[in-house]
């Protein structure tokens, strides 16, 4: 602990036993919040129209522009302040054509994700025999067997931390171990033959080979027939490619604060969206709950202290780059960024929030937390952050991530079946009013929410 | 009542006054049965095998018929007697490629399947409007606007009888209302971009028109975009086709009869099933758990006294062929069908049988049931039997249907999910004993099942 630290600690320690005076005054416009957002049709109906009007939002798309025009048009309508596309420089990775053909045991055409990032293969399709692995371990054991074959990692899903190392990961491994492609059980929990995208990364040393999403259900067929002693065969066809960086843009928008305008509360979630699906719950919802967030705000005729500043990043997926230029961009603003709250784990059934920060804004927050005791969010957990506000938390802004009821989350996490009708309603205007209560408080208490 | 009917019921009354001793008698029996069928691995196995070995066994294809041979073969090696293959000519068609392209709102490629019996469109595709009906009344009401229109049924899945009548009636009624071409809300209740197939059906008076079925997630989304007022603009292709009639078997084995062996319980399932997943559920699971059961009594010496007959239909998914040339190969042995047991809804966790005879012959089922009460699969329904068995059942033969917990079986049913990773082996293997139980001893106990 630094001096500085140290002193703030002392300097908070007030606070903290002042501090259940915070929900006791804001109780009545905590409980308009509430009303309103419970009562909110039009912000589900703005989420769904989003989906439905323009699809997956994939970064360097005419489908993402579009949807960020139209979100832009849409908060000038309803008075947001300095409503704004801030240009970012995005890669431009390509899917195209892609199958993977069952040759061996029998013949069938399987549903395949390639990985974002990964190379395509030559146009006639690389031809070969899978060999399985588990793990690295077991990859580096028997990489002898692994020479010249398409390498399946079969590896469960325990969790998403954990199990996507080999998403990341397992072009390299293969390749290392001489594999001519690579195939890998798709990141999640359950399968309806769904096969999940995701980024993968290559290094300079190493040769690479291109690597490809298939579904549970086909990754433990290759494994009983392998275990059986049995030959597969297939041909792996992906037109993937990269193609020169494009511009696209983060989307800012303001509810400018009354008193210390200077000083700002962010709020947000990541406007691009993998190319499957319609990209609802990754991360249409947290977007557009933020975004319902401060329009209620402003509709309610409470203007806060400070500036609330909703934020839809450009790039998340496959680049984080719309985070990185808001680093950049507001790098000597950064330390009156009061707080981040990103939204990026879906807008399933609020449960409260993750915050980073000292014990003495947790302590204030904890505090007004108590204000969402009636829609049942009001827990603050350990951890808490996002992968947008990731930079800017590494510069010292405190930072909050939306927590939620996520048990299906990575059912649907970067596939096709992530698409608005499995959201709610009701569960996403919860969520809307959990972070417009948490926003507007510490927006709009006496004391500045110390670090 | 006839008076045949009514000599049986007095005839009967006996057996069910000491119906309780059926029960008492076969306990050791049954706990062996039971235990034989709990601690199998090698049936499990054998499914998986015969799954992951030739894929999905759909009518007329290479894949059904070198599965047929191999479970032949198999059948042989088990020792089984009259091991067979019964010719059945079969309908043949062809799904062909397909693809369904959303121009409007927004590019996508969707996913569909065509319905079994579907034709084709043009070469270059139908390019059409999206019209959205609910029913059939609300297609009647609205006629005038699905005019040159593709019709979509968005029907809400209820159960799957009441359902999957706009899967069977759909093109008709769109073909009769002036429609080009017809979509379908998949039959299901669940859905990760998940469509169904399944059969459908014209009438010879009305102008037949493709017909294939969409996603729950894509039906919802044109049913928002209609609801909006949008456009919704796609383009089907599908080089669906019927080919001329091919041959197919009908695959029958036996445990012959001691003292009675013309008089036959047939225990069985379909071996095709649609072109889609592995069909492992639907329904290689119970031919197999039929074929366990019997290949266990057999094992375990307990040869009855009538003869226990295993048949895999096939072409039941898209012609009933097999069944009804069952019927008519058996049409003078039909009178000694003592019983007839199908699996056709997935092998999960056994509940009992649903039965349909005399209620002289459910009361000894009933005490035959007793016997499954240590595995919980004692219940005895009210209504039984299988799409196979059917034609038999109609001259007169008493028909049971596995009943199992199925609680899922409507997310998998006609979908590439319906895949062996779905089923547990210990459910399964509880599913032998139920149905090797039910069958040893009708063909086992002195007194014939009356009808």
């Amino acid at each position: 602990m630094n001096k500085k630290r140290l002193l703030i600690t002392f300097l908070a320690l007030p606070v903290f036993i002042i501090s259940g005076d915070i929900s006791e005054q804001y109780k009545p416009n905590a409980e308009r919040i509430i009303q309103a957002s419970l009562n909110n049709d039009a912000g589900f109906e703005r989420l769904a129209e989003l989906c439905d009007t323009f699809g997956p939002r994939f970064t360097g798309t005419q489908n993402l522009e579009d949807a960020i025009d139209w979100i832009l048009k849409q908060m000038e309508n309803d008075g947001l302040a300095n409503v704004r596309g801030e240009r970012v420089k995005v890669p431009r990775w390509v899917r195209g054509e892609e199958s993977l053909e069952l040759i061996q045991p029998h013949k069938k055409n399987m549903h395949i994700l390639g990985l974002g990032g990964s190379i395509g293969t030559p146009k006639k399709g690389i031809r070969g025999d899978v060999f399985v692995v588990n793990n690295y371990d077991d990859l580096e054991k028997k990489a002898e067997k692994a020479k010249g074959k398409i390498v399946l990692f079969n590896v469960p899903f325990t969790n998403y931390g954990e199990t996507v190392g080999y998403r990341y990961g397992g072009a390299v491994a293969a390749a290392k171990a001489g594999a001519i492609a690579g195939l890998i059980r798709s990141v999640g929990p359950f399968s309806m033959n769904t096969p999940h995208t995701g980024g993968t990364a290559y290094e300079d040393s190493v040769k690479k080979i291109p690597f490809a999403a298939i579904t549970l259900e086909d990754a433990a067929m290759f494994q009983r027939i392998q275990d059986r002693g049995g030959k597969i065969t297939v041909k792996l066809k992906m037109d993937a490619r990269s193609l020169p960086e494009s511009w696209s843009r983060n989307i800012v928008a303001e509810l400018p604060g009354s008193e210390y305008p200077e000083e700002v509360i962010v709020i947000g979630g990541h406007i691009d969206s993998w190319d499957v699906g319609q990209g609802a719950m990754d991360d249409a919802g947290g977007c557009v709950a933020a975004w319902e967030a401060v329009r209620l705000i402003k509709e309610l005729g409470l203007q806060p202290k400070r500036t609330i500043r909703v934020v839809m990043w450009t790039n998340e997926e496959n680049g984080l780059r719309g985070g990185n230029a808001y680093r950049d961009n507001y790098k000597n603003e950064l330390e009156n960024h009061i707080l981040a709250i990103e939204s990026d784990g879906g807008v399933f059934n609020p449960e409260g929030f993750g915050f980073s920060g000292s014990d003495e804004a947790r302590a204030i927050v904890q505090d007004i937390a108590g204000l969402l005791e009636p829609i049942g969010s009001n827990f603050i957990g350990d951890d808490g952050g996002g992968a947008d506000i990731g930079p800017i938390m590494k510069e010292g802004v405190p930072g909050m991530g939306l927590k939620v009821e996520g048990s299906k989350y990575f059912w649907y996490h970067h596939t096709n079946a992530d698409t608005i009708d499995k959201l709610d309603k009701n569960e996403f205007n919860r969520c809307v009013a959990t972070m417009a209560i948490m926003a507007y408080v510490v927006a709009d208490m006496d004391e500045r929410l110390p670090r």
